[in-house]
């Protein structure tokens, strides 16, 4: 049977990256030169798309790493000289903050229940944090931060940096990124790409911080210092041989999304999103973990199972349709579904029924 | 005209990716979990063909990475407090020694005229320093160490960690790794994948020097710092989500390589260098750039170029053959050719034939 991923880790491949892929094997993409034209013109159209798609700024800069745990270890080489703030809502944001640990950095915290998040009025945030980490979307728990608080931080905080988490949101999340100073995502999530790159997005307050530290002889990295990377980014090149494949299988996937429309993706996903929590709360074995509504992921719905979460992986599995489990000690009390663009409205429904003929 | 890539860089792919890239996607490699069994197999495969690829000794540990340039930071934060000795016998072993100057090591080289490799007689390496790094094969180049030069530092400085760089002669040259705390590859080169993966040797010592580093409470990194690395590795696992793809990739290509055998790889490789290198010889208007014999590398050749190197990676690419342009400043004055396993010794024999017809 062929089987339907809807883990929220690595997930179903976008529906068009097996085409894409025999034409990039085509045409030897996995052999040009990094440092050709050929290369550059890949470079520059996934660029191009991810800012069309997110509808970035001016002036904000989009930059390849191996993955988004590289992303949180470059903001804290680059945009942190001593201390930061975290939003903790989960596992993810909670490993950005044990970073910055690991480099020394006086990284404070507000650590919301699991299933919630921190409002923005809960947190302290002190005058001499230099960066404030929100995750929009917590991957392990599926507790989103509405956008309203992501906004008001900026807005009561202007002049530090805010940098945001949309690993497993973007580009669904309407995200008005001249809101925030930096964000990231990976490509296996709602890109549908395989996994082992990651897309940094950074505005020009971002750089300065970088080229700041570096004129105080401070440590930010080596070939993927901000600068470094910024310097080649404008060649439409990387400082290191890329992952061309994944770069080039990202500007065809994003040219894909562009042609179906943001916002019809943007609709899509609530469809499949509201079918899956209305089956969720019909199931008597089941409910919402998050039990906020205002707090629900879209992209990345978690479910309390009364039973075995094995059980219901277990029921779908018979349908071909791969559940992720719980995150960590949740493994065998909940169920993660993701809603990614590439997961058609007919399986979430199919989904949605299996779960209610099985455990209502 | 279907081409044949002999460029250094990301080169042609091994014969057999095409291939396995289809089975992967039938086996939803890219869509499993990292944190899966199925992966664990993934993994473990490419660890252990590796290790009898290469006849890795007992307790040398794989790891994976997003790049050769990855590992030169992640020697310098891990394996070096304040001092290290380079040789310097190219752009690349330069670069290494730039990176471990971005993170204020002291960090000592002695540089060879391009062409040449630094003698060990020559090499000035004062106690105080922690780590030596050496580059087996230097691509911009082509100048190959002797292993015996390597050998020779190993013997008279066993106390201090020895890193090798053979980023692009893995796994063709018989190297006794035994002899070496650290070595490096990137899987775009001699293994004829994708890029963006790097492969992380080290052994107990480099154990040891991180966890001093740590227990000194100096910073190390984070998400792939050794100890971190050697915590997912042992589970054959990664601390990020890695790039399954292309671990699954090197783990089949490596399965290949060891079905044909090290040795006829050796043999093969050493017969289309001669076949090369005595077509270069012929040449009026070419000469191998490397003049002593005994430093020439036999996996990416340098020959200079009396015309404009256009001109001689012109004549071969009307037969399908792309070879690369000279490295850096040498772009116009030399040309580079791949000798990697997945090269056929026909189409070596395409070249030289060529080479001669047109330059002679």
């Amino acid at each position: 049977m062929k089987k339907i991923f809807f883990t929220p880790g690595p997930s179903q491949l976008y529906f068009t990256v097996e085409e894409h892929l025999k034409s990039a094997l085509k045409d030897n993409v996995a052999s040009i030169s990094h440092r050709s034209k050929a290369y550059e013109a890949i470079h520059q159209r996934a660029v191009e798309n991810i800012k069309e798609l997110l509808q970035l700024p001016e002036g904000y800069h989009v930059l390849f790493t191996g993955s988004a745990n590289e992303i949180w270890e470059r903001i804290v080489q680059n945009l942190i000289v001593s201390e930061s703030f975290h939003f903790v809502n989960g596992s993810f944001s909670n490993r950005f903050h044990d970073i910055a640990e690991n480099y020394k950095i006086n990284a404070l915290a507000k650590k919301a229940e699991d299933g919630k998040v921190v409002a923005p009025e809960e947190a302290l945030i002190p005058q001499s944090c230099e960066l404030i980490a929100m995750t929009q979307n917590e991957t392990s728990t599926g507790a989103a931060q509405p956008l309203e608080d992501i906004y008001a931080i900026r807005k009561a905080f202007p002049d530090k940096l805010l940098s945001l988490d949309v690993v497993s949101s973007a580009p669904y999340i309407p995200m008005d990124y001249s809101q925030v100073d930096t964000a990231y995502f990976s490509v296996q999530k709602c890109f549908g790409l395989p996994a082992g790159l990651g897309v940094w997005i950074v505005n020009v307050a971002c750089v300065e911080k970088a080229l700041e530290k570096l004129n105080n002889d401070q440590i930010i990295g080596s070939y993927h210092s901000l600068p470094s990377m910024l310097e080649k980014s404008e060649k439409n090149q990387t400082s290191e041989t890329p992952n061309v494949l994944g770069i080039d299988l990202l500007g065809k996937v994003t040219g894909d999304m562009l042609t179906k429309g943001i916002d019809q993706i943007r609709r899509e996903t609530e469809y499949k999103s509201a079918v899956l929590y209305q089956a969720i709360e019909e199931c008597s074995q089941l409910a919402p973990f998050v039990k906020e509504e205002k707090y629900r992921s879209k992209t990345t719905l978690v479910a309390e199972t009364k039973v075995d979460s094995s059980e219901v992986i277990g029921a779908l599995a018979q349908k071909g349709i791969v559940l992720g489990s719980g995150y960590g000690k949740y493994k065998k009390e909940h169920i993660r579904i993701a809603n990614f663009p590439t997961h058609s409205k007919e399986s979430a429904e199919l989904i949605a029924d299996e779960l209610v003929r099985n455990f209502k």
